[in-house]
């Protein structure tokens, strides 16, 4: 395709896509479709005669839009957060415009050097302390693991170099709240450790955080029993109920047995930009590192997933290659982020960044995340006031996690109820929501924070979640006369 | 920002981009930017208030372009092909536009199904058995450590359930040729293995391929010592010079040992869809994993790697994690693509490929890469018909690896001048190659295949070699006297 042919194929897709934004509150927010059906829609051989530009958006729209779960509605108050700020848009497309290859410092100064320069932005603006030296990685599920490899290396004398994990002489464990992420399981698991050697720590029942006690018993226990710890995750806003553990004193636990501590800040990170919101996050800086992803509630769209070290050497010594092909000679004076992640080649992602803050400014930024939060405010004080409605944690941020509880309804029959109101929403279109499990019994989680999402959407779907629950009882009823 | 606002900045980027594109033969191909100078214009602190779009796109003119090593210049010839087809980018553009999120089927019914359908198309195009189900990982790192981990599990029985990697009794040992990337050194390492138990084996000094006894041998030997063998990589065009490991017999070799075989085709996979260049690949489909990256040579923007296997099932168990916040009607019915690989969060990436093979049809991508061939197999005829140059390795595809070996120079003095006639070629900005390394000695890699590289520019090349190596050679002269 020639510059002339993309100009005017380009012109006509960001049309598409402006009016796409613009019609999307009149689209269902749940996919409709039926598994496999998008896969029908598409030819089961390669093409095999080049189409035209404007037919293939005519098959994007047929294809394409009936089977798109709308994350960016109004009224998707499911999983978390997951905008695409147009602004941080503009800079995607101008990394896939510049079409630049980040394997080296060499391949693309520019890339490497942007990068540096945003995430110390980012830094700045989340108030964190400047010993901390940032990259993007695609997903904090991808940071979380490479936490994990470093803190396994650092734990071994760096066993990578010699007999590996399998020859370790003494059991190294990880701990983490038993409110953690499913992904920081699958990086233990992924880095080796093994299930054995991984403590999910009772939280507390209140807060659902994890008591340093717990952890500080938790590794005595293993270290008398011979065994070595070797990291700690800490979750910064679980994503069952946004909890918070005391990570500044999960660190203090930690060092005494030099175990390496992981952040994981992914959905909440963001409210590091409001200072009124970082005593929740007290004592970060003493953590090894932080993921954090400006992907969610902030709306860099994905993947942005900020990662920051601070010590950049350990993560090297454990990720650094350095094949002939890719030597130049400003090796030495230059920072190669192929050494602070697993992937070699690399995307432009920080111009995501940059384009966001440059063109909407922090201020609309922070002002925004203090919407939501008064939103969700809002929405927990219905609920608090409304009979047999009830928030199954307290509220931190913007996520409301409730039940509907008509008397003379517990145990499984509750459940059933809460998952038969939950996908009567789903089901409709009207809204999103994502059920979560507490103490083994299900709940909703109303996750507030679309950028398009007004007080009056948050009122719409008070009023949707009453209907539902409403209907969901009476048909219950019918069922049981 | 409003769709209008996007709108708006949208079409003034496409232009932007269009032209870019345009004038791309008129910038230097390596930047020519010092270490530092890049973020040396970028303010120390984040943006206060908000920039115009069109200041913001002179920031990127004057900030980011000087900094951007041009891959997709026609005098491109380093690494390898790094095309960024706009078709594809138009594709990228679409995946931006539209904002989705794949976490699960249910986020994005047609992220999940549209990838099915393209990794099949590619299949297809390839050549591959029906057996292979793909999916698009980030780079051919990212599916080699995903392949060293099933690869691990599957060996240790699964350890990653109960005492991990550090419980296993017998080590477990990894091969490869001495020729394989630094990518798979770096995923046997992060996989936890240990250097001591990763076998690089000794190529052919002819052919720079793996020799299946070679491999037999070291296996039966392990086996002897109490280990076992775990995983082979088998190289399918070596980084340096483009060899071929006999992957068929590989296989078979693994066979006796039930290891994994992960194929790593990442750069030369794209020429899987000449039938000409096909038995290079022989036996392939008796393979677990195959990577190959359409973001090199064919030129679907990257991140685009291709990760085939054969049994999902075996990397579902490794990878999968269903938290109750995921779970949705479906499951069961459905791919869920996290667990094919590390992260959560997915972009749409199967929209480039679509794009790109429905825009310019899969009959103009054949040609071109005919084409590559085509000029690369005229360069190396050149150097072979011209006195003091010689190609250090048989051409197999599209790399000419050379040298200019004037009488009298060997050893140390040989490699200064390679290294120096290098460097006054990339620094000149006219064209841009690599070094490599063959039995310790320096050599020049020229990667023929950017899309706009043309006959014209591969003779522009010749005549830049000859003049620079010239030069050089009378440089050590004057130097001598």
């Amino acid at each position: 395709m020639t510059p002339e042919e993309f100009r005017r194929a380009g012109h006509e897709l960001i049309d598409w896509i402006a009016d796409y934004r613009e019609r999307i509150e009149s689209l269902p927010v749940r996919a409709q479709v039926a598994p496999g059906e998008v896969n029908s829609l598409m030819p089961d051989t390669p093409p095999e005669t080049p189409l035209e530009f404007a037919a293939l958006l005519d098959e994007l729209e047929r294809v394409v839009v009936p089977g798109v779960t709308q994350v960016q509605h109004p009224m998707h108050f499911g999983w978390f957060p997951s905008n695409a700020s147009l602004s941080s848009v503009l800079g995607d497309i101008a990394c896939a415009g510049l079409g630049t290859l980040g394997i080296s410092w060499e391949s693309c100064p520019a890339l490497t050097e942007v990068e540096e320069a945003a995430c110390d932005w980012m830094r700045q603006l989340a108030g964190l302390s400047d010993e901390w030296q940032g990259t993007i990685h695609d997903t904090a599920s991808t940071a979380c693991l490479t936490a994990m490899l470093a803190a396994r290396e650092r734990a071994s004398g760096y066993s990578e170099f010699d007999g590996g994990l399998q020859a370790c002489d003494r059991p190294l464990v990880v701990y983490a709240s038993d409110q953690a992420h499913s992904s920081v399981v699958k990086a233990v698991l992924l880095a080796g450790f093994g299930y054995d050697n991984l403590r999910l720590l009772p939280s507390d029942p209140a807060t659902r955080a994890l008591p340093a006690e717990t952890l500080a018993r938790a590794m005595a226990d293993d270290v008398a029993a011979g065994r070595q710890p070797a990291a700690v995750i800490a979750s910064l806003g679980t994503t069952g109920v946004t909890a918070f553990d005391p990570v500044g004193a999960l660190v203090e636990a930690a060092a005494a047995h030099g175990a390496w501590v992981h952040a994981d800040a992914a959905m909440a990170g963001s409210a590091l930009l409001l200072t009124e919101c970082r005593p929740l996050f007290d004592g970060i800086d003493g953590a090894d590192s932080i993921s954090w992803n400006p992907h969610k509630w902030i709306g860099t769209i994905l993947d942005t997933s900020l990662f920051y070290v601070r010590d950049p050497q350990t993560l090297a010594r454990v990720m650094s290659t350095n094949p002939a092909y890719l030597q130049s000679a400003e090796d030495g004076q230059v920072t190669q982020y192929r050494d602070w992640g697993i992937p070699l080649g690399r995307r432009f992602r920080a111009l995501k960044l940059w384009f966001q803050l440059a063109l909407d400014g922090p201020d609309a930024i922070r002002d925004r995340l203090r919407r939501d939060l008064a939103n969700a405010r809002w929405l927990a004080d219905q609920v608090e006031a409304t009979p047999d409605w009830t928030l199954v944690s307290p509220l931190t941020l913007q996520t409301v996690c409730l039940r509907h509880e008509p008397p003379g309804l517990e145990g499984d029959a509750l459940d059933q109820h809460t998952k038969d109101w939950l996908a009567r929403i789903n089901r409709s279109g009207e809204a999103f929501l994502s059920p979560a499990q507490l103490d083994g019994r299900w709940f909703v989680r109303v996750s507030v924070g679309v950028e398009s999402t007004t007080r009056e959407h948050v009122a719409r779907l008070w009023k949707l979640l009453q209907n539902a629950a409403n209907e969901s009882s009476l048909g219950a009823d019918r069922h049981a006369n």
